[in-house]
């Protein structure tokens, strides 16, 4: 299959997220590309996420684990289906748990990698892995819920 | 006890946090008040701070809960030795968990409440809740240890 782009793929209603959405011009603008099996993102932390002078802000690689977790999540869902991509069904975080396994430096490309490891119909269980310079740095679990209809709009 | 920002009083050369340091310009100011108990902290999210359409980014709250819960625990580490409040110690994250119990509206004030619940000499475990009109909307909790000497500068 071609490689998708996932947040280019979301509902037009639903791409305003601070972390990924392209409709939000001061947000981080994550992507997260699907290669059919799993989902890659790469991001360079800005100058001013930092936590400590030389180190990458815990709050930042969190949020990056969460957006691209619940990318992973849609386009495993569409996988599934074997839905078109332009139809992704929007998921929304139940859970989020990181692990901060050294300290991440600042300045560099991160690799991000996300991978379903359960899928059922109303939970799908992603782990999600940062990486500088192939050395890991961080890794999530991301519990992603379709979007209940009360936040539809 | 007189009621103190914790964050105001960490070591100068580690305030620089996106999260929480007053000296980053660019970043979200999070200032947690430490009671002798507990930590409190309030904090009211921008427009720009949108997951779905009316509702909170979840990376967001994932990053007021980090930094609330470092300045919690370095806040009972100073309690604990009695240490003069500007002597607080600076701890980094080595794990983060966060359960959304509800989507968390934009644009009303978030009421943030940590509080050690055990404390360790190379670990704190802290919990941390938000609250939005006394609704409790996430809570999480942070694994803190003391920052290593690796990240010292």
């Amino acid at each position: 299959m071609t490689k998708f782009c996932i947040q280019d793929n979301y509902p037009q209603q639903y791409c305003h997220c601070y972390g990924c959405g392209k409709e939000n011009p001061e947000g981080l603008r994550i992507k997260s590309w699907w290669d059919g099996q799993q989902a890659l993102a790469r991001f360079t932390p800005r100058d001013e996420h930092i936590a400590l002078p030389g180190y990458v802000y815990g709050g930042l690689i969190a949020s990056i684990i969460d957006c691209h977790g619940i990318a992973t999540a849609s386009a495993r869902a569409a996988a599934e289906k074997d839905s078109e991509k332009h139809r992704l069904k929007r998921y929304v975080t139940a859970a989020l748990n990181v692990d901060f396994l050294k300290p991440t430096p600042l300045g560099i490309e991160l690799e991000i990698r996300g991978m379903a490891q359960e899928f059922h119909r109303r939970k799908v269980k992603v782990k999600v892995e940062i990486f500088v310079e192939n050395i890991i740095t961080a890794q999530g679990v991301v519990i992603a819920v379709p979007m209940p209809d009360s936040m539809k709009r």
